[in-house]
């Protein structure tokens, strides 16, 4: 590529910081490395944090301000060991990704060195360690996966880090939060999960954004609690603190992509300030010590109703021996009442069926329609204004825990990490 | 009741216009029924066309002002089978339901009279006429209903009505909405879906209002397409007409539950000076006759893909018989690639698989990360921005009408209602 060309020719590596001129206009920051070898952008971090893609044509001038220095890097440490504060675990996910150059596909491949290689600001913030627990596209995560990363994070903790960053991707980051969210009972300071939308090695990634801002969460907010650190708005201003079981990833690409669903966002981080504002009094607070109890049976299945959804269909995917079925009804909790019997027999074989809302705002009340006392009848427990996707997690915990359909359903309606909400605010509904 | 018995005690009767005066506020409206006979509210409405409910206790003058006119009305004939420029379609769903006093329960059960009773305005807006064709909960609609209810709005188009309104619940509206979508190659106006979440009898009841506009839109709109028209915000101000296959119910309960999603409703309805503003001119056109093709297969399934599906349940299920499969994948498209075996065999064996967002808006796209490229490979075919809702009505269509796969990929894929909509604009997703 072109910007390896120039790059060699006036002798600069990454790490570098230079000053160009282009247009008239004079730019200085430190050269990134790049991985769309086959393009003629440079990209530089500038001193107010950004990153910008530069095209190597027309450039005017180029004057080298600073070399990298290696030494006094190494010794500084980006990634210690020792006493560290934060604790940053890497799952994988276009957050810690580069941009293959044959294909233009996506694979996570960065090294925590790498990710603090692009953010040398992360060591203003806290005396962070690192550690590479997965490289995985999140769509390949699994609930045996999830038992590991809440093995990691109380190890983390419970070595006196005052938080602890997950990477991963955004894909399946709200399952991971909620599996997280039931595996902790008790936890000295917050797990944050982040990701990003668009890979480091782009000029307009939102990771070192969403990164910075959770490493600052991770140490200073006072939550005891699993949450989900992502943009807020789609420029560089602020991230959403959401809570782990009240999250959602609503945009396929929008790096404000994920929001809060029935519940308000714990807090809001601003960037250029770097300071925490919290939005919300109702977080869980910091314990004195880590409890864990991550254990998941996935002998279940998420059923979205439609119209045109055989009975049979449903005895049939009953028959492959599942023990739960969460239901994503219609309005405000229902299937057809051609569903009766089939629940009714399954519940009676000591299946736990519960109700959510394909809606996804709201709450479920089977009580106002005949079809959704119908359904109770049969065994259908409504559970309140729980995520379908919270709810199947949840599920997967509790039978893991709980052979009885009557304790479960108990637990299923127990409030355990705020996935219920009693409380609707208007503005907890986006138009 | 204390209502009841107000009521007889001043030999007043439902359809009178009285004048009363409590807390020394005056009030004058029409009587008009109510069903929850173990209250003690009566309902008037008044000349705004809103209704109110006043409790009977302290009431401290009545005054008759004008009895009902039987005959009058009669003569006038609210509903009138000849000449009728809107025709409208019940179906069943809360706008024309009651509350069971017994149970509290909502069914639904009033005649297009007893509508046009409620609201004495209607005569006003068009000349109409009305059956009932269904009387269910739209959690109970059927693809085989979907026929009936196409093949009677057809009639009343092709008898000359200017346009359709159906009656309908919200729950499973907008499936209805999309078959209809798809069935209707061309149109001479408008079919206007509409629905309430309060039932009519009760005083903050969404039903007036939203029947009212859809009359309206009927009537007046330039639309050659199925729309649906709802509340637009939480108060009676106006309403959203949606393109039927781009809308989706995003709230259990609220009025303005109803969004477009990756697009811009087509127009605006003003309550209080009944004007329709265009919002979008992108829409189609009426045509100068009707054609109807409305045919569903329904041996396909919608899977909502999680984080510890197996693809031995996903075997079980397409070894039921499908035709097709609609997936709900993560982020742009994703399931994990354990599943490239299954569904490899799955498209080899002509079983149509589709791939959808659950995030509902943006647009997939399989070519970011290796994981969808795989998919791809496999077969599963990524269905641009359309909602996993009406690619799955799209498909139980195109299934009817075509057994070749290739021939289904290009259905599939060839816009025939404005399903994909290849311009997302900024403010397409509400925060
Ligand atoms: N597909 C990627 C997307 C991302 O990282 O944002 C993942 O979830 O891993
Ligand atoms: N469950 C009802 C709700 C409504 O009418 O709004 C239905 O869809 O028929």
């Amino acid at each position: 590529g072109k910007a390896r060309e120039f790059l060699s020719k006036h002798n600069l590596d990454v790490g570098d910081i230079i000053e160009l001129e282009k247009n008239g206009i004079q730019v200085k920051g430190i050269i990134m490395p790049t991985y769309s070898n086959n393009d003629d952008i440079i990209v530089l971090k500038l001193d107010n944090g950004y990153n910008i893609g530069i095209s190597v044509s027309n450039i005017q001038n180029v004057k080298l301000i600073e070399k990298k220095r290696k030494e006094e890097k190494r010794r500084e440490g980006a990634v210690s060991t020792t006493n560290s504060e934060v604790m940053i675990i890497s799952t994988g996910g276009t957050i810690v990704s580069k941009i293959e150059y044959e294909t233009g596909a996506v694979r996570p491949a960065l090294t925590p060195d790498e990710i603090i290689e692009f953010m040398p600001e992360i060591k203003e913030i806290a005396r962070i360690d690192a550690e590479i627990l997965f490289s995985i596209l999140s769509e390949n995560m699994k609930p045996e996966y999830w038992i590991k990363i809440a093995e990691e994070a109380k190890k983390a903790l419970d070595k006196g880090n005052k938080g602890v960053v997950i990477a991963h991707g955004t894909d399946t980051m709200a399952y991971t939060s909620a599996a997280l969210s039931f595996s902790f009972r008790k936890m000295t300071g917050p797990i944050v999960l982040v990701g990003s939308q668009r890979s480091s090695d782009r000029p307009s990634s939102d990771s070192s954004m969403n990164l910075l801002t959770s490493i600052l969460v991770a140490k200073n907010a006072p939550f005891g609690e699993v949450v989900v650190n992502m943009h807020g708005e789609s420029s560089d201003t602020y991230t959403l603190v959401h809570r782990g079981v009240k999250v959602r990833k609503m945009h396929t690409s929008r790096r404000d992509a994920f929001q809060s669903i029935n519940d308000l966002p714990l807090a809001k981080v601003h960037y250029i300030d770097k300071k925490i504002e919290i939005l919300s009094d109702n977080y869980r607070s910091k314990e004195s010590e880590n409890t864990l109890d991550a254990k998941f049976d996935n002998r279940v299945f998420l059923l979205k109703y439609y119209p045109g959804l055989s009975p049979d269909m449903v005895e049939h995917l009953i028959s492959s021996g599942i023990r739960g079925i969460i239901i994503e009804g219609t309005g405000l909790g229902h299937t057809s009442s051609d569903f009766y019997e089939v629940f009714k027999k399954a519940s009676k074989d000591g299946v736990f069926i519960g109700m959510t809302s394909q809606c996804l705002f709201g709450r479920v009340n089977m009580n106002v329609y005949t079809t959704g006392r119908l359904l109770q009848e049969a065994g259908v427990v409504p559970l309140e204004d729980m995520l379908p996707e919270t709810a199947l997690v949840k599920l997967m915990w509790t039978l893991a825990h709980e052979n009885d359909l009557d304790r479960i359903k108990e637990i299923m309606l127990t409030n355990l990490a705020g996935e219920i909400n009693y409380i609707h605010h208007y503005e907890m509904f986006p138009r």
